[in-house]
């Protein structure tokens, strides 16, 4: 295979009508596959049947003196917060525990942030004039949704191998209307990138001129390995309030995609200070989320070693999955010039670059084949991908044979895209 | 025993003398005794222990063609919305499934309004110079919580024994500014009293002057019979729709009290108008509330009949309580004439309404005997009962020997706060 930039005129035509056959033929096929969203596999799900039947008896029901079956403990069940408090490296105290969506959890920030302020807002956001916001792209869809749901400027900001471009971070921090951030600090949805101990350390240590500037941290993948060991990460907590930033960042986890994506436990952590001043908001809008369910995960996950024990199990599940990914582009597309990607360890996706003004045209043949992606543009603010060329690929859900099936339309679609746009 | 009023000052004095010294008696016994919330108690909790174990199996959790372990299905597990449908008598198609906690989906609805408006806005309550808020009191403390968080003016309204004082809540209404009212229109929260028909009615045929005027209808006890047979209740939603305000309102119910209050399922039901609208918000900040509990309660709790069979079952567990508060009412304080309440067949408190001036002196010398009780004021709008009346009593938790315990207190300290004002 050559360069499709060192095709003569002719040879490009001639490769496009061999693929446009290939395609009529998939078209024929009928197929119905979806590399769309991050959704865990059924054999991961079953997997962890355990957890069904690990909390069977009313005589678990109560610890430390404490019934999980009954009102109380807004922040959670102290043996949940006990749990993340240790894979996430920071103190019990600093864990609030939510219900199965640490989405909700960034919703209800910014929600808060808007009907009654953070704790160093000067005002309520509804009453600011204009709020912006910082969102690394590419980057994760949900995240820039609830940034547009509520209003917000969303100012885009590049993604570079080592996390966002923090030169352009700490210029744009200055503008007092800036409010905030947010960041996958781990396996960055989609790239995969990990935001590299500089860049966390710049991160830490912004000196935003809004003085209730907030890092909303969305550590999603932080045990999410799939080839390779677990690669520990700093406490983000600790590192801003050694900056002299404690109140600035919200960190979020959760078990979606270590248990039961529609059935897991979420975790908020922040400055004991934040927390207490949560907690004052909070309790006007729940008496606690579900502890039955902490109390479930607790048993089953145990402690930080058991987790990442189980996360090798669903390495063991993902590794092949990525790798037929990541192989199938290495082969067809590599040799070919016409995009480019990471390849990341961990996380749910593989965050391809066309060359400019492929995406959609690639993602629509695909639609045509019967292959649902996420849509080009998701990963940018406003939807809009100025250069059109970022495609998530999600290789989670479906089984490594269907994978393939799915690939191997996908790489057939990109390359239709770049000999049309080249012809 | 004579009414405190028909006793010279002589017995008066002699009176409060002896009860003073069983007063000193029973503080020597260091009781700690707890009659504050509406707790289920223990032996409720273990009866439900079956919902433990009934979803065991992964093949149980695909239910049409939809795994319940996954992400998706943001309005909840159909089969939880036709349960709930069944419960309220309306369609599944206007019931969203929340988490543990109806609160939550209350708090939400009100958040929503401030943040983004409720459909009918002219717009969000957070630009609004000044939103009012109608609160029949006695009433729950947590409603009013939430109205207070978000800077409503709140309006008492006096509850009847037919329900709030529909006069004076047609007359509110025709502010622009008044916004809504809280409701428990079945055994309310503390009264315990059943909304008349004519009350519905004339709720559900407002002519509010606020285009987006809300009726938050908790329907928290509406098959929480503690004595005698299942009451049946209208469905709020089609009757707004009847009298054309087809969106003013929005129903909600929980599972708090009938399976685990820290672990149960919750709904918002509303016209299917309001619901799109109300997805069209969501969809930003959850992908779904934890459809394997949805999954759980359907399954154990089948559906209606089977559910008030279930309620007959803690009905056996309340009714004695209940009866023991009344009797001891009944005995110790109505021949004394000093205070009056209602006598509900359902709900979670009885509420006792003293002569002016003895609420808060109540609930004080309770507290030094080691009885807690929901606080004085309370049940009224920023806490404040105009006449220092109002104590709500909740007879769950305890076990009824305590409870029994418990009631001398209330009614020795109760008496001692009626005689040291008279003296």
């Amino acid at each position: 295979m050559n360069a499709y930039k060192s095709l003569t005129p002719e040879q490009r035509e001639a490769e496009l009508n061999k693929l446009r056959n290939d395609f009529d033929a998939i078209c024929e096929c009928k197929l119905k596959l979806n590399m769309a969203r991050g959704k865990p596999g059924k054999e991961q799900l079953d997997m962890v049947s355990d957890i069904l039947t690990v909390l069977n008896d009313p005589a678990q029901c109560v610890v430390d003196g404490l019934d999980a079956r009954n009102y109380g403990e807004l922040a959670g069940l102290p043996a949940a917060r006990a749990f993340f408090a240790e894979v996430l490296g920071c103190k019990p105290e600093q864990c609030f525990i939510g219900g199965s969506a640490s989405l909700q959890l960034m919703y209800d920030v910014v929600a808060k942030a808007y009907t009654h302020g953070l704790k160093h807002s000067p005002r309520p956001w509804s009453r600011e004039p204009k709020v912006k916001w910082l969102c690394p792209a590419p980057g994760y869809d949900r995240h820039f949704g609830i940034s547009q749901s509520f209003g917000m400027e969303m100012i885009t900001v590049p993604m570079t191998p080592t996390g966002p471009d923090m030169d352009l971070v700490e210029e744009l921090v200055k503008d007092p209307e800036v409010k905030g951030i947010w960041c996958v600090p781990k396996y960055s949805n989609p790239d995969g990138i990990i935001y590299s101990d500089e860049t966390v350390d710049r991160i830490a240590a912004l000196r935003p001129a809004a003085p209730d500037f907030t890092v909303l941290w969305d550590n999603a993948y932080c045990v999410h390995e799939f080839e390779g060991d677990f690669q520990p990460f700093r406490d983000i907590l600790s590192l801003c309030a050694a900056a002299g930033n404690p109140d600035m960042v919200f960190e979020f986890a959760s078990t979606s995609k270590i248990t039961m994506p529609g059935a897991g436990i979420s975790v908020l952590a922040t400055s004991e200070e934040n927390m207490a001043y949560y907690l004052s908001l909070a309790k006007y809008q729940i008496i606690s989320y579900d502890k039955m369910n902490q109390l479930r995960h607790v048993l089953y996950l145990k402690d930080k070693d058991h987790l990442l024990a189980l996360m090798k199990r669903h390495a063991g599940i993902l590794g092949p999955k990525f790798r037929c990914v990541l192989d199938t582009l290495e082969r067809e597309i590599k040799p070919l010039g016409i995009a480019n990607w990471q390849t990341p360890k961990g996380g749910y996706f593989v965050s391809v670059n066309t060359l400019p003004g492929l995406a959609k045209r690639t993602l629509e043949l695909c639609k045509v084949a019967g292959v649902t992606m996420t849509g080009a543009g998701a990963t940018y603010p406003y939807g809009k991908d100025p250069h059109d060329s970022n495609i998530r690929i999600a290789p989670s859900l479906p089984a490594v044979e269907e994978l393939q099936k799915a690939m191997d339309v996908f790489v057939l679609c990109l390359k239709i895209a770049a000999l049309e746009q080249a012809v």
